[in-house]
C-alpha cells in the first residue's frame, strides 16, 4: 500500500512537472515566440472594439476620447454614451450613398479581415518594382473580376486611384489630351452622379468641360469637336444597366461600374469596355479607405491616367493598398459567396420592404426593375438596387425634395441628377437604424394619402367606438 | 521523517496545483481572453517580420510570393533570397527622396508603432463631425509642431492631403481664384523643387500656369496680374533657409516646409506665415503612407483647399489617417527626443563622412551650411541637410550628372531643378547601403583627381617598395 501510494506520488509528481513544463513553455516560450511586439497593437484594437454602442454605433482606435476613454460614434438619431437614446422626432438620414449595410459583414469577419501594420511598413515612395502600384492587390483585382465575372480584365492595364471620383477625372484628362483646338465636351445622360459635372467643372482645365445631358449631342452628326461621356452601369441613381448613347470617331466613353457588383445588380455579362472604373467602396463598403481601380485597354490612355494619379499624389497610400488587399482577401474566400450573399440579401429585403410600402401609394413611385438571369449566382434574380428614385407622381408636389422633408425623411435632390426637383434618390445602403427610421417615415408618409388615410381614418373610427 | 517527506509530497502537490491551475488559465483562459480574433493578423505580421533578409532588405505583407512564402525586397545593388548577395558594378542609387533613413528607428519601435486595423473600421465617407479628417489627428499635428516649436498653428485652420504634393497644387488652386482676367503666374527661386513646374503645368488649368524664376519677377513693379511664389524652406535641394522674395499686393506665397524638422535643420524659430505645407513623409520617413497638411490663416483659401481635396478624392484615406496618428504618438514620446536625436545623428553622420571626402576636392563642391541655434535642441548645431547639392566646379565637367554617372553614382540632374548640368542632387536620406556605396565610389572619384591621384600613386609606389 505504502509502495503504492509512493509509486502514485511519483508519478504524481513526475506528470506534473512534464506538465509543468508544457505549460511554461507553452505559456511563455510558445505565446511570446508567436506574438511579442504586435501583442500591444492586437490588445488595444480588441480593447476598442469591446466597447458596447448598443449596436447603434461603434468606437474606432481613433474615436475622440472622454477621460482617456474613447466615445461611441453613434449612428444617426441615436445619442447617449452608449447610442441606447434614440432622438425623438429625428429625421431619416437617406442622403449619402455610405455603404454601411456591409458594415455587420465585416464584424462577422473580424479574424479574416484584421490587419496589423508594422511601424516600418512601405515606408518608400515605390514598390521593388518602382512603380506606386501593389502587384499583389493587382493580381487579387483580377481574380475578384473573375469569380465574379463582371469584368473582362483580359489585355487591359489596370491603375488604382484613391477612390474612383480621383479616376473619373483622371480619365477624363487621359481621354482629352488629343490634338483639337477646342476643349472635349464632357456629358451624362439624366438621371447622373452629380459628381460628373460637379468635378469636370470644378478643376477648370484648357482641355475639357462638362456640356450637359447626352441626349442633347445625340443626334448633332455635325459635332467636330472631342465628346467623353460618362455611362454608368447601373446608373447611380435609378439602378439601370446603361450602354453608351454616342458612337463616331470623336466620341470616348468612361464606363463607371461602381455598382456593377452581384449586391446590387444582375450581372448578366462581363463588362467589356475599353475604360471602365470600379471602387471598393461600393465592392466591400470601405468608402472611408478611398481606393478605386480602372481597367483600362489603350495604352496611351492607361500612361496618361497613371502619369494622373503620379502628378496628384504619387499614387495611392500603400497603407491603403495593403488594406484593400487584406479585404479582398476575404471577399475571395469561397468565390466571394458569403460576401455577395449577405450584401443581395440585404439590400433585396430592403428594396422588398420599401417596394411593399409604395405598393399602395398613389402619390409616390419608386422605377421599376425587372428580374434578370444572373450569371455570378447561377438563377433568375429580383432587384437590389443601391438607390430607390423616388418620384412624386403629382403635380401639387413638384418640390419633392420638401415633400419628403416635412415628413423627416432627408434625401438628395433630383436636381442634382439633372432630372428636375419631381425626383430625389433615396439611399438604401447605409446602416440599418438609417433605413428602418426611413421606412417607418415612408410608411407614415405613404398611411397618410387620400384613400388610404380615409380608409385608415375609418378603421381608427370603427376601432375607438 | 516519514512525517516530513509526506508533508513535503502534500505541498508539492498543492503548489503544483496552483501553478498549474495559474498557467491553465493563463494559456488557456487569460490569453484567449486578451487576444481573440486579432490573433491571426499579428502573428501573420510577426512571421513575415521574422524572415531574414541580411540587413539589405526586408519582406512586407504585401511582397510577392515564391511557393507561397513572401520574398525579401531588397535594397538597391543587393539580390539573392536573402539579399546577401552584393550585385558586382552596381551603381549608387542617389535620386530619389526616399526617407529610409528612418526605417531602423521604426524597427526599433516595432512595438509602439505597430497598429491593428480591424475590418470594420471607418467603413463611412465621413467622421462623426461630417467631415473628412480626423479631429484626434489634427490634435496630434498641433501638438507635434507645439514640442517641435517648428510652426506657430495658432489661429491657423488644417487640411488634410495625400501627401504634400497634392496640397502644393491645391494651394495653388485656391491663391489663384481670384477675380482676374488672366491666369496666376506660379514662380519659384532656381534651384527648386521640380515638382512645381512640372505639377503646375501638367493639370493644364484655365487660372494658373508656371512663369518661371523669382528673380525675374523681383523688379517688375507693374505686374497686374496675379504672382504665387512658392518659397521652400529649408530649400530642396540646397538646404538654405529662405524668405519669399516677392511682396506686393498681387503676390501670395506658399511655404513649403517638408525639410523644416530637426533631422534636417537648426529650427532658429517656429514659421509663422500665412499658408504653410508640410509631410509625414519627411517627419516620419513614410513617404509611402501619402499624408500632409496645410497650415492656413485665411478661412477663403481654406475653403477652397478643403474643397479641392473632396473634388479631388473625398479627402485622405481614413487608414492612413489611422497611421499616421500612430505614428504621430511614437513621435510624441519624450517630446520628439528619441525619433529627432535619431534622425539628426544619422543626417549629421552621413553629411560629415561625404564632406570630409569631399574636403579635398578642387574638382567638386557641396553646399555651405553654417552651423546655427536650434531652439529645439536648445544647442548650436552643425549640418545635416537630407540632399548633397553636389557642383562640378570645372568647365570640363559641365555635364555633371554624366561624370557622376560615369563614377557609378546615379543622383538627380540640377536641370531638372532649373539650375543647370553643372549641378546634381545627392538624396542623403535613401537606406544605408544607398548611402554607404555613394560615399564609397564618391571616394574612388575623388581620390582619382590630379593632385590627389598623383599624391595616391606616390604613397603606392613607396607602400610596394
Amino acid at each position: 500500500m505504502a509502495n503504492i501510494q509512493s509509486s502514485n506520488g511519483d508519478w504524481f509528481k513526475v506528470t506534473s512537472v512534464i506538465l509543468n513544463l508544457f505549460l511554461l513553455f507553452f505559456s511563455f516560450v510558445g505565446a511570446n515566440w508567436k506574438l511579442s511586439w504586435s501583442e500591444k497593437a492586437a490588445a488595444e484594437a480588441e480593447a476598442v472594439a469591446s466597447v458596447s454602442c448598443s449596436g447603434h454605433g461603434r468606437v474606432y482606435l481613433d474615436s475622440l476620447l472622454l477621460d482617456g476613454n474613447p466615445i461611441c460614434e453613434c449612428n444617426t438619431c441615436f445619442s447617449g454614451p452608449d447610442c441606447s437614446q434614440f432622438i425623438a422626432g429625428c429625421d431619416a438620414n437617406v442622403n449619402s450613398g455610405d455603404p454601411l449595410f456591409l458594415e455587420p459583414f465585416w464584424m462577422q469577419h473580424a479574424a479574416s479581415s484584421a490587419l496589423l501594420v508594422a511601424g516600418w511598413h512601405r515606408m518608400s515612395y515605390s514598390f521593388s518594382d518602382g512603380s506606386y502600384m501593389s502587384q499583389q492587390l493587382e493580381k487579387r483585382i483580377r481574380k475578384v473580376h473573375e469569380i465574379v465575372g463582371n469584368a473582362n480584365t483580359t489585355g487591359r492595364f489596370i491603375v488604382f486611384g484613391s477612390g474612383s471620383i480621383l479616376l473619373l477625372n483622371a480619365a477624363v484628362y487621359a481621354l482629352s489630351l488629343d490634338n483639337s483646338s477646342s476643349p472635349a465636351g464632357v456629358v451624362a445622360s439624366i438621371p447622373y452622379y452629380p459628381a460628373y459635372k460637379e468635378q469636370t467643372n470644378f478643376f477648370r482645365s484648357l482641355d475639357y468641360r462638362f456640356i450637359g445631358d447626352t441626349s442633347m449631342w445625340e443626334n448633332t452628326s455635325d459635332v467636330k469637336t472631342n465628346v467623353i461621356e460618362f455611362v454608368t452601369s447601373p446608373n447611380n441613381p435609378d439602378a439601370q444597366l446603361k450602354k453608351a448613347v454616342l458612337q463616331g470617331p470623336f466620341v470616348k466613353t468612361i464606363y463607371d461600374h461602381a455598382y456593377y457588383w452581384p449586391h446590387f445588380t444582375a450581372i448578366p455579362a462581363p463588362a467589356d469596355e475599353d475604360l471602365m472604373i470600379f471602387t471598393l467602396s461600393k465592392l466591400t463598403g470601405h468608402a472611408g479607405s478611398r481606393f478605386g481601380w480602372a481597367l483600362i485597354k489603350n495604352e496611351t490612355v492607361y500612361q496618361r491616367m497613371l502619369q494622373y494619379t503620379r502628378e496628384n499624389s504619387f499614387g495611392v497610400s500603400r497603407d491603403t493598398q495593403l488594406r484593400a488587399l487584406k479585404l479582398l482577401e476575404v471577399v475571395l474566400e469561397g468565390e466571394g459567396k458569403e460576401i455577395f450573399d449577405f450584401g443581395y440579401k440585404t439590400m433585396k429585403d430592403r428594396w422588398e420592404k420599401l417596394s411593399k410600402i409604395l405598393s399602395v401609394s398613389k402619390r409616390f413611385s419608386i422605377q421599376q426593375i425587372a428580374p434578370r438571369y444572373c450569371t455570378y449566382f447561377q438563377q433568375v434574380r429580383g432587384p437590389s438596387p443601391a438607390y430607390a428614385w423616388f418620384k412624386c407622381e403629382r403635380e401639387e408636389n413638384k418640390d419633392c425634395y420638401a415633400v419628403l422633408s416635412a415628413a423627416g425623411i432627408t434625401g438628395r435632390d433630383g436636381n442634382l441628377f439633372g432630372a428636375g426637383s419631381g425626383y430625389v434618390r433615396l439611399s438604401l445602403i447605409r446602416t440599418q437604424d438609417d433605413f428602418d427610421l426611413m421606412l417607418q417615415k415612408m410608411e407614415t408618409l405613404v398611411s397618410g394619402e387620400d384613400g388610404i388615410e380615409t380608409m385608415r381614418r375609418r378603421q381608427s373610427t370603427f376601432r375607438q367606438f
